[in-house]
C-alpha cells in the first residue's frame, strides 16, 4: 500500500481505531484493538499502538484523541478551559523515541464542573463538515455531552451519565429480572414524556418497572424501552436549556442517534443526524491540517 | 434453656434471624446466619431454618416475614391488596413435615404497581407499639418503602430504589474513582436541597461529582455524602404526597434513620424514629398472637 502521510486514532477507555491518511485526507486502511486505555498501564501505550500501526511505515505524525490523553492514560494532557475553539490547547507530545506521536486536549468547565476528552475532536469535525454551523451538539453515549457552539467556539457544555445508568440499571440492579430484550417504541416515548411532565417522580418509576412485572406481568422488552425513555426523558429535563428553542445536531451511531432524536423531535426540538465516526476522523483531520498550516 | 413456645424468623434476601420466643414475648436466645432467600435454592430453605433452630427444641410454630416467602423463596405466598391491615391476609403454610412455619403474606398496590414483604410486618410492628397512630411511615433501605397509613390500614405505599442507586453509583460507576470514605453533613444538606429545589437537574449533577474532583479536587468523603443527600432529594421529590404536612415515623437502623430524618426535617416535616428490628420482631408478636386468638 501507499505510504501514509500521516495516522489518526481514536483512542478511548475500550477501543483504539487507526487510520492511514494521505495529507489530502484519503483513507488508505483502518485498524481496530481492544486495547482501550482501561485495559492498559503508562507503559503500555507505545508498544500497543506500534503493534497496530508500525507496518503502516509511516514517519508522519500520529494524531490521537480519546482518554489516551487522561491521567490513567498514556500522558495526562492539560484540559483546555471554555470557553474556546473545540481544539483549544492544541497538541500534546506522547513519550515516544520511535513514534511522531501528538495528542489532543480534552476541555473542562469550571462551572459547573464539567470535562470532555475525545468529544471535542467529534465537535471540531462536526463543525469543519457543517461550517459556520451554530446551534447545540448532541453526542450520546455512555456518559452523553450536550455542547453549546457559538462563532466555533464550545460556551458551553454538560455530561449526564445517561448510558452507563442504563446499564447499571438494566444488568445489575433488581429491575434485572424484569428487563429483557425486545423494544417497544410505545413505551419508550411515554417513558420520555411522562419524565419531562414530571421529572420530580423519576425516583418512584423505576422500581415501578419491578412491581409492574409481579403485579401486571409487563412485558420485558416494554420494560427495557421504558426505563431507556425515563433516563432520556430526565436527561432532556436537565439539559433543557441546551434544546429548548435550539438547532440541535446528534452526532453519534446506531439506535441511540435514534433514539435521542426521536425523543428530541416530540418536544419540537429541530433535529440534524451526524455519524460520529466520520465526524471523529474530520476533528484529527482538522487538527492535522492545522498542525501542517493547511487552512 | 427453657423451650420456646414459638420462633419469630426475619428472612430477607441477605440474611436469616430467628428468636427463640414464650408465649408472654420473652425473648428466650436469638440467632443469626447469612443464608439469606437469595443464596438458597428451594428445597434448602427446610434444612438450612432446621439447621439454625432446631436444637431449640419448639414443638409451637414458626412465624415468618420476608423475601422467604416470594417466587424464588421456600413457597410463594401470595400478596395481599392494598388498602388493608399490614397483615393482610394473614400466614401461610411452608411445607415442611418437620416444622410448623407459617410464611407472613406481602402487600401489593395495583394503581401504581407496588409490592413490598418484609416491611409490611415491621408496620404492624409499629402500629402495635403505637397503637392508633395514624400517618407515614418511612423504611429506608436498598429500597426504601414509604407507607400512609389510616385507621390501621396501609392505604398506599411506594418504593424508591435510592439504596440500591447509591450503592451501584458508589461502587459501581465511574463516580467510584471520586467517592471515598468519610461524610460531610453539610454537603449532604445541600444535595438534598439542591435535588429537592430542582428535581429536573439531577441527571446532570451526578456526573458534576466526577468533574469537579477532576477540576477543582473535591473531597472523596464530601463528594459522597453529596451523592447520598442528591438521592436522597430525589426520592423526597417523588414522595413528597407521602410526607406533606404528615407525621413521619422512620423506622430502621443507624446511620440511615439518622440522614433520613435529617432530609425530612429540614423540610419542616415532625419525624419520629423508630428501631427497625424491634418492629419486626413487634410485628411477628403480633402475627403470632393473633393466630392464637390473644387479643
Amino acid at each position: 500500500m501507499t505510504t501514509p502521510d500521516w495516522i489518526a486514532i481514536d483512542w478511548g477507555t475500550t477501543h483504539l481505531r487507526a487510520w492511514a491518511m494521505t495529507s489530502s485526507g484519503t483513507v488508505l486502511q483502518t485498524a481496530l484493538s481492544d486495547r482501550g486505555m482501561g485495559a492498559l498501564a503508562r507503559d503500555a501505550f507505545e508498544d500497543t499502538l506500534h503493534d497496530l500501526v508500525g507496518g503502516w511505515g509511516c514517519t508522519g505524525p500520529m494524531i490521537a484523541c480519546g482518554m489516551v490523553g487522561s491521567r490513567q492514560g498514556w500522558v495526562e494532557v492539560p484540559y483546555a478551559t471554555t470557553p474556546c475553539p473545540p481544539l483549544g490547547d492544541g497538541l500534546a507530545n506522547a513519550p515516544s523515541d520511535r513514534m511522531d506521536v501528538r495528542i489532543i486536549s480534552g476541555l473542562k468547565q469550571q462551572h459547573p464542573a464539567d470535562v470532555m476528552r475525545g468529544e471535542e475532536t467529534q465537535i471540531m469535525g462536526f463543525l469543519s463538515l457543517n461550517p459556520g454551523w451554530d446551534g447545540v451538539i448532541c453526542l450520546p453515549g455512555t456518559h452523553t455531552k450536550w455542547a453549546h457552539l457559538s462563532a466555533g467556539e464550545v460556551v458551553s457544555f454538560q455530561t449526564c451519565m445517561t448510558g452507563e445508568m442504563f446499564a447499571l440499571l438494566a444488568d445489575r440492579s433488581v429491575l434485572r429480572h424484569s428487563i429483557g430484550p425486545g423494544w417497544d417504541d410505545k413505551a419508550f416515548e411515554t417513558g420520555v414524556s411522562d419524565a419531562i411532565a414530571k421529572p420530580e417522580s423519576l425516583a418512584a418509576r423505576l422500581f415501578n418497572l419491578r412491581a409492574n412485572d409481579l403485579v401486571n406481568g409487563q412485558d420485558p422488552g416494554s420494560a427495557r424501552a421504558r426505563l431507556s425513555g425515563l433516563l432520556i426523558g430526565a436527561e432532556l429535563a436537565a439539559a433543557r436549556p441546551y434544546w429548548l428553542g435550539q438547532s440541535v445536531a446528534v452526532v453519534g451511531a446506531g439506535p441511540l442517534v435514534k433514539i435521542y432524536t426521536a425523543a428530541l423531535s416530540a418536544q419540537g426540538v429541530p433535529v440534524i443526524q451526524a455519524d460520529g465516526d466520520r465526524a471523529t476522523l474530520a476533528g484529527l483531520t482538522a487538527a492535522y491540517r492545522r498542525m501542517k498550516g493547511i487552512s
